[in-house]
């Protein structure tokens, strides 16, 4: 069995498993945990052969004698721990697109651009080993972070990156869903369509208001129908049970995430986003 | 191969598939599709036949002559769809609790109290066909209700319904990942850390602050590390490109996500939650 | 002393004082107190009489057997009171109106449009005796109602209430502040800037984010300075102490606030917003 | 006429005003304007005597060549410009308490602690020449800043600062409003009752939900009805026209706003806040 595959299910931390490296404030760092390596940090030296075998939860001691708690990482982590030089998307926004754009294990996914790959690791986590993820970038150096990045969770085999300049048309046919993180959306409508299945999704995340005005527009000359559009907020507090409040200080926005379905009539129906529920 | 497990990438719906039937002002119902089957709606019956072989995102008609279009669901509208008893877990929050518990393709995840089991739908699918769901619930009705709701989406066979108070503790041992929905969570935290793997991921969601104070001293007692707080608000916007704002009315409150580990030795770290990125 | 000018301030309604009527589930009613009056309600008629000389937070009792506690009300009971044929301003925008633009005692104030007069009304609360208020409006039903507005809490005295389109401006000079609460601003930011005096304090409310970008050229154009632009969230909570816990449902939104300073220089400074506190 | 009483409503600025001098990236001061006077700022000194008879939004130069922009203070300035050294109420809360507790031009007003002045300044600004603050601090040290601060923007003749602990009850009675801003107000309830006009408001801001709990608990005790619990989120946008968004970060959380009245029966009322508006 492949341990890149496989999500560590196990008491202790094995050769092969993702590490997720704890320290004072929080800082942590993730390894992918190989006999005979070793892990320079800040604190000094982690040695691989002293994690493996080691419980989860446990400390392990650097050369200086600092101490990490290893953890087996999640997705989030995953996301919060990669190289990037671009804004990514956050947990808070990603689950949700997940949630809403109908991405599960084995499904066929689109992404334009790659960026520093956070989203394509998402996706590639969660359309699991009998999904994929085709992603483009234009940017030639974007693309060999992602790259990096995919790598170093072990995702890369279910992620086909692409050097292209979308504009093209995206090579694939009747995929479930389409994701665009990039500022102009609404030149790449058009091809959207073309590389979607019919009915099914189309997600963006755009920062600025003036966007989704103009994003809009190309969507309703499309016949996109089904469009949504909302923002979310998340808010932590600070887990002191005898002084519970929330935190000081948050993030106020990260982006506008817009959702739309491609159909073949006129869509009969109120402007109102979904009423039913929310 | 079992249409049941593969989520549609074709151009047409097909006998096997779930089909979201969408009228007027967004009122939707969830069908699967089977040869010669109808379902009636309050705006006529929907022969299945007339669906089956048709183009997703076109429309089809009822005898009364009314038109619903056919969509590919997502796993949002699954949710949204399920007959329900109880209060259910909204998208947005589900969203990020797939995301921050490790849960993906291949895990191993117990819940309690499966309730109408709209959470219960949401791990089944996101654990795909080699993960599982083992899921508690007290009340008989409460699960017969979910019961129906995971057979109507076809995802029974990846989840153990059990019927058992969880205060005699979890048959399971060393999954990844425990959900709690229910009012006393802080009852069951030596259960919960029993079932869980070192380091796994311990999540529940609670609607008062009262609760939030009893389990983190719970927490605490049993130490669990690594705690998070947080909440997650939604806002709609109107898709209206020449009037573009946020709905009048939203959910103020669905409730407060609580995560944490459980570690081996004592968290040496602040009391602040995540602040490398929010 | 003319008690209409003065808050209540004793232990006993008066005579002239404005009473606020509290029924059951906090439906209320804001009556001014009058010898041998009679107040018709939806539990029967109040006899001013019975009010006047009783303790403040007592009950009286209805010809039919029904109970109201007698209050004095707050500029935010005013408010919520009114009358009105169009939607009104938010106490939570309105203390922030009021505090950003200078707007107290003695103040010089001018608003179009009146509508049902609910800021008028705060307008003219917060001025004082020795402050006025100038509001314009174009159509004379809404001035009618927010007349009638103004005379039942008292406040007509301190308001001109001017019938024009302000196009052709305004007629007062060298006020604090001019509030606009029409849908295109842009359209008056000349008008504004000859009515306001240099460093004075404009602002308005609007509810696209359209209207906010069409807004935001013309003030550039019209060099303005220091803009201000932001949205007021508010969110309530159930007050139980044993199930503290935020209201399901809130209001959305109402509004974004504007603010801006006509200044004769070119501001020579970053586009962000107010950083210092907030 | 005196100065201090008088906002300025002029072109130009005037010996007795205050004046806020605002110099790059919306750094900022206020000074009261003398003859004669030189303010030293950190880009070079500024002679009150080239601000007198300037234009309001016209530019001063320092000594050192650098020029800051004069403008009339709003009452939100004077509270951003107060010397400070605890954590003071922000405008959004504080408009909000104002609007909501009766507090206008004439008010008779109790508050307790002093603190570092910023309410008792916006008390006094809104109570106007006629209305009267009591303001009770137990530290000295605070009550020094306090009034150091009332006397720069004119106010102090507004105010009463008592040097107190007002467990020992407080000398007024029959007042409109009093607000507590320290952190055990479950302590002085009785003490507000005393002090109250009956039917008067009773307000306070509290940062953690633990003081809510029990702040509830004691207003239930001592007979205070119509509770109201609420926070207010305030969010910033750029004001940028060709790209609208909101700020990347925010404040989080000030303080939980509560308020209550004194009664003399039950409250036959749910236990719901506010409905009809909001």
């Amino acid at each position: 069995m492949n341990a890149k595959k496989t999500p560590p299910s196990r008491q202790t931390a094995q050769a092969g498993d993702l590490a997720q490296l704890v320290g004072p404030r929080d800082k942590s760092l993730i390894v992918r945990l190989k006999a005979g390596d070793e892990t320079h940090t800040h604190l000094g030296v982690v040695a691989h052969d002293q994690v493996i075998g080691s419980t989860w939860g446990n400390q392990v001691t650097t050369h200086l004698g600092k101490q990490f708690i290893i953890l087996p990482p999640a997705l989030d982590d995953l996301l919060r721990d990669i190289e990037r030089n671009s804004q990514i998307m956050y947990p808070k926004d990603i689950g949700y697109v997940l949630v809403t754009m109908g991405i599960g294990p084995g499904a066929q996914v689109v992404e334009a651009g790659t960026g520093s790959g956070a989203l394509t690791i998402a996706l590639a986590y969660t359309v699991g080993p009998n999904g994929h993820v085709y992603s483009y970038e234009r940017r030639t150096d974007m693309q060999a972070q992602a790259k990096s990045n995919l790598e170093h969770v072990g995702l890369l085999e279910r992620v086909d990156l692409k050097q292209r300049d979308i504009s093209e048309g995206f090579d694939e046919r009747d995929v479930q869903a389409v994701f665009l993180d990039l500022p102009n959306p609404e030149d790449y409508v058009a091809q959207v369509r073309e590389a979607l299945m019919p009915g099914g999704f189309f997600g963006c995340i755009l920062p600025t208001v003036n966007q989704i005005i103009t994003l809009l527009t190309a969507l309703k000359r499309e016949r996109f129908g089904f469009i949504e559009i909302s923002e979310i907020m998340h808010r932590y507090y600070k887990p002191v049970a005898e002084r519970l409040r929330p935190t000081d200080r948050m993030t106020a926005h990260t982006g506008f995430l817009i959702f739309a379905r491609p159909i073949s009539v006129e869509e009969p129906f109120s402007d109102e986003s979904k009423p039913a529920q929310d």
